[in-house]
């Protein structure tokens, strides 16, 4: 299956139909955490877009429009209570529910419409902090950090873009090293349980082409960056959000040259569970 | 004691001082909310304030300093590990290191160069939302919603200046009512600890000229817009904060006329140890 062309002219499009129907999100920084990764870090908080995270409140890997999307229409959520959660029954279940509704299937990662919408947020970044000079993005199935990739390398190539994925489900990281799609068979769990999923044919060229590297980061990394969010920043985010600060304060990141001073860590989603969060009281006194 | 003058012109002086020294911290929204309350409210983010509060780190009601406060100076903060906490040991205690170190004490309340600084709360609200019709802001020893009417009342007298206390805590309730000052010599307790001062010399003349209404809520309506906050926005706020919109959602708020549409709440804090979250199982079922 071929990619589908998507380019910087696909993202404006998606800017011009979201404009008035979503927030514009602030960028927030935190001088501790700055002194902590030994540069400058702007939040990019999408966590406070409309619906509470980039998917909506659709915890699941189909749902039929996100807010970064292109319309509004109505609309059958395919939620996981509704179906058992394996791929395969989730497809077969939307695609019941299509054949009945005569709707349309709208794929959270691979839609390019999705992907363009998600670009927007480097369209915002490159306004609100012109001076950026690095973004890092968590990557599940690689929808936002596809399409942040395709604004960013049209608009300032001189900007890094850094896709954050935990070790626990390296597909993005090691379809990289491999230079070939390779998608885990058989994930093992992860706290940011958002970016389970696999990249897949439409995320994987642009990724491929554009994300300059991926990072990984262990379950305690993830977890301890989540912590210093809640703790520093005051903002609630989920696990799979904290994937991106959990990569720039890791080691490997020292790597990166020092003139590569300000980072925008996209703060993607916040859709965290407080009555299951057993793992806080474990983790409090490690943080500090 | 006769209450030092304090006007716009204070609150004028304030904001040139701290140009450049603190963030203008954003307006945010949510439908969600909106909704609940049948109008259309606008959070005021000073939680998002550098060091996390309006009242800074310290957790103490004195202190040297405040992000909204007007100078820069080396510091001693008061914490109360330092003394024992009653508000009798804290002054022995802060009175003595004032003598050791030559250093001026700053009343976190009551200092009127404090009360101006918060104040500029106000003139960031007006210019981010000039159709407000009200604002609300928690109420402890005064200051911020003393600072905040001072400046509302001279540049827009047609905006109304809610109060929000803990029953509990309602000294400045009661003061209101009574028309003179009444502290709350046996103050119970409140999970919206740090309002749990009473109003004080300065900030109660203000208050009884300037303040609209003060409105009370119980300690299970503080938990629950909290938790409310959190989950629907993803601001960690902490319970103090969400006392504000306590009052909204409240029924006596809803003899409020209904052209008081606009409704600005000022979540003014984010000192929450979240592992001390033990109300937080229980209320979960009750918030949805």
């Amino acid at each position: 299956m071929a990619a589908p062309p998507l380019g910087l002219d696909e993202v404006r499009d998606a800017e011009r139909r979201l404009r008035g129907r979503i927030h514009r999100t602030p960028l927030l920084t935190c001088a501790g955490l700055d002194r902590m990764a030994g540069r400058r870090l702007l939040f990019k908080c999408e966590l406070l877009q409309r619906t509470g995270s980039f998917k909506g409140f659709l915890p699941t890997s189909w749902c039929p429009g996100q807010p970064r999307s292109v319309s509004k229409m109505p609309s059958v959520p395919m939620v996981p209570f509704w179906c058992r959660v394996t791929p395969v029954t989730r497809a077969e279940t939307a695609s019941s529910v299509v054949q009945e509704t005569g709707g349309v299937l709208v794929h959270p990662n691979q839609e390019p419409a999705v992907i363009a919408g998600q670009g927007t947020i480097a369209l915002e970044v490159l306004e609100q902090a012109p001076y950026v000079n690095a973004v890092v993005v968590p990557v599940g199935g690689g929808g936002m950090v596809a399409g942040i990739a395709v604004a960013i390398k049209a608009l300032r190539p001189d900007v890094k873009v850094f896709a954050a994925e935990p070790s626990n489900v390296d597909d993005c990281y090691q379809s990289k090293v491999r230079g070939e799609l390779t998608p885990n068979l058989h994930p093992r769990d992860t706290i940011a349980d958002a970016v389970k999923t696999s990249i897949g044919p439409n995320t994987w060229p642009i990724i491929r082409d554009l994300v300059d590297d991926v990072l990984t980061v262990s379950e305690e990394e993830i977890k301890r960056a989540t912590w210093l969010v809640w703790e520093r920043m005051k903002l609630l985010i989920e696990p799979t959000a904290g994937v991106g600060l959990a990569a720039v304060l890791s080691e490997q990141f020292q790597a990166v040259p020092r003139d590569v001073q300000n980072i925008c860590i996209v703060l993607c989603g916040g859709n965290v569970d407080l009555r299951s969060l057993t793992w806080l009281t474990d983790l409090s006194g490690k943080a500090e």
